[in-house]
C-alpha cells in the first residue's frame, strides 16, 4: 500500500492593487468563479483588505493545488488586463 | 501609456510532510533548482520548519508568479513521488 508522503498543501496569494476599488472589482469578478467551481480536493477563500486581494487555497495534493492556482491566476490576469485598459481610457 | 494595475504579487506555500526528515530531503533537493534559476521578475525563499516546507515567492506580475509556482510545484510533486516510493520500500 502506497503511503501518502504529502499530507496537506496550503497556499496564500496576496495581490497588491493601486486602490481598494480595483481590488474590490477583481474580488467581485472572481468570487462567483471560485464558488461556482467547487472541488473535493481543494477549498478556497477570497477576500479583499484595502488594496490587497487575498486568496487562500488548501489542497490535498500539489496536482489539485496547481490546477486551482492556475485557474485563479488566469482570472486575475484577465481582470488585471481589463483594469489596465480601463485606466488607459480614464 | 499603460498604467500597471497590479503592483505586486506574493505567494506563500506550506507543504506538510509526515516527518521533518521528509521535509528536509525535499528542501535539499529543491534548493539548488531555486537558487540556480534566478529571475529578475520573481524572488523566492524556501525553508523547512519541522515537517513543514515553506516556499515564499514575490513577483511583479501574475505571469511570472505562475511560471515560478508551476516549476516549484512540479519539483515538489517529483520529490513527493520519490518519497512515496521510498516509503513503499521500507
Amino acid at each position: 500500500m502506497r503511503i501518502k508522503a504529502l499530507k496537506q498543501v496550503e497556499s496564500r496569494i496576496e495581490l497588491e492593487f493601486p486602490s481598494s476599488s480595483d481590488a474590490e472589482i477583481v474580488l467581485r469578478a472572481i468570487e462567483p468563479e471560485i464558488s461556482g467551481s467547487p472541488s473535493e480536493r481543494t477549498s478556497t477563500e477570497i477576500e479583499s483588505e484595502g488594496n490587497i486581494l487575498k486568496i487562500s487555497i488548501t489542497a490535498q495534493d500539489t496536482t489539485s493545488l496547481r490546477a486551482s492556482l492556475n485557474s485563479y491566476l488566469r482570472w486575475v490576469m484577465l481582470s488585471n488586463e481589463i483594469l489596465e485598459l480601463k485606466n488607459l481610457k480614464n
